[in-house]
Parts: C-alpha cells; structure tokens; sequence
C-alpha cells in the first residue's frame, strides 16, 4: 500500500507517542507489547482522509484518529479471549501471554483511553463525536454477541450474516470516516455519505477476510487459518460459494466508488483504499 | 437509611426506565437482571446530593448520577469474572448465570451506556464531566490491577493498601460527588472539597467493607463472607487489627464531616451519608 505510506507513517508515529504509567505493570506492559504489534492502521488513516477530504488538515485529527485504533485495539483484546484466539498478527494474545483477568482488564482501560484520546482537541464536536463513538461502539459488541451466537446455529441467513459483519466490523469504518468529516464541519449529508462508504467497504472487507481463511497464507496472515470452516461457522464462502463472494465484494466496491462521485479528484485516496480492499493477500 | 429514601427512590426510578433492545437477548437481558439485584445506590446519591449542596435541583443530574452507577455494575461484573465469584447480593452472578464471554461483552456495553448516560444533558460541562469520568475510570481499573498484585505477595505495606482502595473504591465516590458540583457550576475549590469527602468516606467504607467480612451475616451481606481471610489477602483488619481498624474508619469519617464545614446545613446529608457508612451492618 505505497500510496497510503504517509498515513501509515503518522498514525505509527502517533501511536508510538502513546504513553502509559509505569505501574500497574500486569496492566500496562500488555498494552505497550499489543499496540506494538502493528497492523493496517485502516480505520484511523480513514479519520484522517474523511477530514481532508473536507479541507481540513490531517494532524487535527490525529487524536480521534488514534481513538480509534484503541478501540478497535480494545475489541481484538476481548474477542481474542472470547474467541480462545492464541495468536494476532503471529504474536500470542494478550490473554496467553499473562493470562486473561489482565486481557479483561487492559482491554477495559484501552477502551477508556479511547474516550480520552477522542475528547483531546475535539473543542467543539465533542458531543457530535461522543455520539457517533458510542453508537458505534455499542454496534461492535452487538455484533460480537451475534458472532457468538452464531456459533451454536447452522441455520443462519446471508442476511443475518450481513447484518452481523455490519455491525461487528463496518460500523467502525463509517464511524472512522465520520469523526474525519465531524471535525471538519462537514454538513449531515456529507457524514452520512462517508459513513455509508465505510459500511460498504467494510462488508466487501470481510468479504475478502472470509475468502483469505480458505485461500491465504497462514504466515502471511500471522493466524491459524481455515478455523472458522473447520468449527462450522456460517461464512460469506460458506453461505455463497466461493465465486460468488468475490462478485459480492467487488459490487460492494464499486458501489462504494460511485458513492464518492461528487467528492471528484480529492476522494482519490479514499477510492485507492477501496480498491486496495479486493486487492489484498493478507 | 430512612433519610435516604427520596433519593434511592428516584434513582431506582430512573434505573427502571434505562431501555435495553430486545436483541441480542444474550447481551441485553444479562444486563437487564443485573440492574434489578438491587444495591445501595450510595454512588448516584452522591451526585443528587452534590448538586443540591450548590442548589441545584437533583433532577438535573440523573442522568450523570444514573452514569456513575451503570458505571460501577460495569465494574462489578468484571471484577466478579476476574475474582470467581459466583454470587453478588445474594443472585448468581452473570458469568455464572449465563457464561463468561456473555459477562465480558455486557460490561463492555454497560461502560459504554454509562458514557451515553455521562453526556445526555451535560450540556457545556461535557468535557469536564468527561475528564473527570475518564480519569476516575481509569483508576478503578489501576486499583482492581493492585489488587490482584497483592494476592500473589504477603508483604503488602498499609500504605500500599490505601493507595489501592483509594484507586478502586474511593475515588469513584469523590468522581459522583464532582459530578453534582460541576452540573451545578461549583468553583473548583469546591469541587476539589466534595471530590476529597468522596475519597475520605471510601476509605472508610472499605475498612467498614473488610470488619463486615469478618464479624458480618452472610445472609444479610448476600454473599460469601471471610473469602479474604481464608485466601490469606491483605485487608484493613489483616493489616491494622479490627480494633485498630474500627478507629481509623471513625477518624476518616470525622476527618470527612470536618471537610464539609463551610457548607453549613446544607451539608447534612452528606453528613449523615458518611455517619451511615461506620454504623452499616451490611
């Protein structure tokens, strides 16, 4: 992802700023090892694209950018022992590495470091993205609890499935958008349109998480694969066939281009993101 | 607490009105049931309280009061995983009851209501409410941390002690009663005052908490009792003695009263709030 370089270089920057008393250790030194793990830093280099999008300058908003990478951060800390996960990015899980009262409870002060870093120079939208966030937020654990329900059916729908992936991993990518164009003053119509962008790639990007479990490299992934068919779980592969779930993503990309049609040559970044999405191996 | 009375009564009002959707039953009825077991509500009091001592009328703050006490259940029922503890005011604990992923995911939803509730009519005190909230929250987090520290060492100082029931007990009661004093436009002299008195009576509430555990009624108290002692965990009374312990709760508390000198008869039931704490069977 050459062209989002800039973005990834900020982000990994401003995290690395990130600081955490010296004690408790058993609750700071997991999240110093787990921040430290990287990733794709997606959501929060969307924060800054959805404001300069908007004219606004990316590194206003580096602080509900971060916010955002705490949370979705708190999240893989909880799912991980909810899920028994042993490994993240080809690293052990907090959870197996101390043990899971310190993944509780670490991953309860990331998501309140999170409200931190979102209210820090947030001046006057701090209402408008209060509101956002907590809706969001509360959407991901609904959508975890529906994932684990999930496990004990074999009679869930396409359309339960959607709204599942909506809810458990798109709603944050909106939300990410969103806090970009709340900080700029963008207008209602201009947040809902980036927000619906966001849930639009998002599901094309489970899409394409479901089809690396089967096709992709477990190396390359730094994560066992194939778990979710060999536990059974519902999958777009396993509710639509490998094919189709490719055409699937790749409708939901273009839809998510033409959404961004008005916004002409400065969405370029954010279409490349999109695309980069069916692009992806890992 | 008969004096108490018009205040219980309007939280455990406004506790009954908190909505919770339908679905996904598995995150919401958990949270349903845990906020009918009841308690002392002594936490959204305080912030009644603490706004009417600047004259500002209660019904103003419910909501933030409302947030401290979703705040403290989201607590609970993490701390009850972390500690194994199978009861909590006599009913099953949520983990118990339904599972452990079940009581991960619902305290997460809870912290998170309780900062939709932290923002609902806080008007221009948000990001004071908020830095305060976020703060304290992060504390309690610290203090449970210490605490579990502490059960794997036999060497744990008095002064050790405090601190850790300072960041996991108290400072929750000084951030209620700040909470009233910042809805009602306090000075921060003021705020710094009630959030001391809030700290003082935790203390000593923790002492009364520790001498409960000894000579206290398992029926009355709804939980196991001498858990503490028979895991050889540090306590005020393990520490100090009971009779030694009885004293420094009794000094806390006349040290808490004298605080709230200046606000004259306004302060009284803030007073008897504190007087209650040293003479509560349960």
């Amino acid at each position: 992802m050459k062209f989002l370089d800039t973005y990834t270089k900020s982000i990994e920057q401003e995290l690395s700023n990130v600081e955490f008393p010296d004690a408790p250790q058993n609750l700071y030194n997991p999240l110093r090892y787990f921040l430290e793990i990287g990733g794709k830093r997606i959501r929060p280099i969307l924060t800054l694209m959805g404001a300069e999008l908007f004219g606004l300058k990316s590194h206003v908003v580096i602080n509900q950018a971060v916010s955002v990478e705490l949370f979705h951060n708190f999240s893989l800390i909880h799912d991980d022992i909810m899920d028994e996960a042993p490994l993240r990015r080809g690293k052990e899980t907090i959870h197996q590495k101390w043990n899971q009262n310190i993944g509780i409870l670490s991953g309860d002060v990331l998501l309140i470091r999170a409200y931190q870093s979102l209210s820090s120079g947030a001046d006057n939208h701090l209402a408008d993205l209060l509101t956002v966030f907590n809706n969001t937020a509360i959407e991901v654990c609904e959508g975890q609890q529906m994932d684990m329900d999930f496990e004990d059916r074999s009679d869930v729908s396409i359309q339960e499935y959607i709204e599942m992936i909506r809810l458990k991993t798109s709603v944050l990518l909106g939300c990410a958008l969103e806090f970009g164009a709340i900080m700029a003053n963008a207008s209602e119509i201009d947040r809902r349109n980036l927000y619906n962008f966001g849930q639009l790639i998002g599901v094309a990007f489970q899409i394409q998480d479901d089809i690396l479990d089967i096709e992709g490299d477990a190396e390359l992934a730094g994560k066992r694969l194939q778990k979710d068919v060999s536990a059974g779980k519902a999958t777009f592969v396993s509710l639509l066939g490998i094919e189709d779930a490719r055409l699937r993503a790749k409708e939901l990309i273009e839809e998510a281009i033409d959404a961004l049609s008005d916004y002409g040559v400065k969405a370029e970044p954010m279409r490349q993101v999109a695309k980069f999405i069916i692009e992806r191996k890992m």
